[in-house]
């Protein structure tokens, strides 16, 4: 892996692995996306955070046809109770597939050889397209529609914590010099963060079961 | 299929593909992609077929990262010389990907069993993200990813062209009374089709192997 486009949503999992990256040497590219979240704040983060890790950035305006998902719609409630079971409102139909289009599209441009992505299967708010299965699945996609791919220069997909607790997250973190306190994991669009949201609720236990103390200022 | 949407690009063979749905009973939302591309010309053509057809749309404005293809980048030349070896310059990296990934979270929002696409690989461009192969593995990742796949009710990616010559297209359309005078195919972004892109090419071809004149009247 010698170039890669990385998701970076401002969050502590894409924060942590854009530091990931950057500590294998490899050369980034961060793309952020405007897609009419309630958190803009997420945003201006990822920005501050790119600049952090000197790193270019772009963020990408799109608009998503359906509003159904009450990251998107103000008139939907969040809420985190039984994310263990449920797939919650919070879900966005097919935002990580859009997402790693985008990438993967910047990627063969740019000729670079893996698309990041800081999606994890284990203390997460339970989206299907943050799971293993969804990301094999579409790292064959793309290497059977671009041109790179089917010429046999495969483009990867990369999920460094796919398979990590939250604890294990923030441990990396802060092994990595990650600056967590300018990351931003809360849903609700608040200038602090609600601590009531499945974001937020996975954070705090991640914290408190590694022992750390969250430096976020207004978490 | 009861309720599908469908790209609609304003070319010959996703006209085709919208009246080859709408024999079949099918509820139908157009999706239109502005992204930046040189014949604009299509859009607004892709509007009026959609009215024509009493179908709903929308226009997603997207911004691509990456501007490798000479479909959007002015600087670049148009060629249509060995499509049928090469993938021309004309390719636009993971364009379908992107499209579709749109068009199946639009599906899940409305609660649609299917995405339609025009996609061809017989006389077409030779673009990879038209071929049966990028197309199975796309809906499989599809049926991975979203929350509706995930609960076993899958989307389905159409391509009812994906197999047709250029001349059976032509016919069918004729057959299924497609408003062929409206559609818009060619890539070089001029008010009259210019008889020499990759585009123009397949479609002349097309219309002279099936013995029937061409009522496009810019064409």
């Amino acid at each position: 892996m010698k170039k890669a486009v990385i998701l970076l949503s401002g969050g502590l999992d894409s924060a942590t692995s854009l530091f990931w990256a950057k500590a294998k040497g490899c050369k980034l590219f961060c793309l952020m996306f405007d897609y009419g979240q309630r958190h803009k704040k997420e945003i201006s983060q990822a920005k501050v955070i790119a600049a952090k890790a000197n790193c270019r950035y772009r963020v990408l305006k799109i608009d998503l046809a359906g509003k159904h998902s009450s990251l998107v719609n103000k008139h939907m409630k969040i809420t985190a109770a039984d994310i263990k079971k449920i797939i919650p409102s919070t879900y966005v139909p097919a935002r990580n597939m859009i997402f790693l289009s985008f990438a993967a599209s910047f990627a063969e441009s740019e000729k670079a050889d893996a698309v990041i992505i800081g999606a994890n299967q284990i203390d997460y708010s339970n989206y299907p397209d943050c799971r293993a299965g969804f990301l094999k699945a579409f790292e064959n996609a793309v290497n059977k529609g671009t041109k790179q791919g089917a010429q046999g220069k495969k483009i990867k997909i990369l999920a460094p914590l796919l398979n990590k607790t939250k604890a294990q997250i923030v441990k990396m973190a802060k092994r990595l010099n990650v600056p967590i306190e300018l990351t931003w994991s809360c849903y609700s669009g608040g200038k602090r963060a609600c601590g009531r949201c499945p974001s937020c609720v996975i954070r705090a236990k991640g914290f408190k079961e590694a022992g750390i103390e969250d430096p976020c200022k207004s978490c």
